[in-house]
């Protein structure tokens, strides 16, 4: 199937050496930068809400076959990688649920990160629930 | 910023030409058919199960600086890109939730399509609420 190319709008900056494995038990914080041509599309973000982040696992090592079955550090037992939130899978695309402290022009001060310093991120959208 | 290439892990299959806007209020059913290079992956999805599904929106128009506010249709107000779940965005990355049915080799028959026939898949995920 077709390669399909993305470009990161921005990145992750923070100053937290030691990132929790899962946002759910995160409570770092840092920021979003976002590259200013998408400033505008930033408008309607403010403090309180919370944003699902889609972002590259840029460090992780290249997935095999050997990777389709993984056992998460944090469970006794292995799962299909799909069952995972793995950084090693097909396509290393992680997502992240952080909550917004502050909109300050294109950079987003968060909440939850656990994502390293300096992650590419891809998209941002509304943490839309049932 | 470096380009980052992704190769889809598999499509969408719907025999649905009327498919709704979003997620949230679909119930229109149909498959995910994921390259059998990877179908030990999806060993522990059972049905009852939901997942994240992050897609390619595939017949996207180009974004452009123009899309940065958008309307949309279900609103009667503007607002900034990353607020909204609009297909044209920076990254044309969709992100749904399904319901899953059934699960046949590497085939998984969902609940809760709002993608296109012959829409390609870049991930599967658990589906992890806080």
């Amino acid at each position: 199937m077709k390669e399909i190319v993305f470009k990161p709008i921005g990145y992750v900056r923070t100053k937290e050496s030691v990132i929790p494995r899962h946002w759910t038990i995160s409570q770092v914080e840092g920021e979003l930068v976002i590259n200013p041509e998408y400033q505008e599309g930033l408008r309607d973000l403010k403090p309180g809400d919370e944003i699902v982040v889609i972002f590259h696992f840029h460090q992780a090592p290249p997935f095999t076959s050997e990777h389709l079955i993984q056992k998460p550090p944090h469970l006794g037992e292995e799962k299909g990688v799909f069952s995972t939130c793995s950084p090693i899978r097909p396509n290393p695309i992680g997502l992240s649920v952080l909550k917004v402290l502050e909109v300050r022009e294109n950079v987003i001060r968060v909440k939850g990160l656990d994502m390293f310093d300096g992650t590419p991120i891809l998209d941002l959208k509304p943490h839309v629930k049932e």
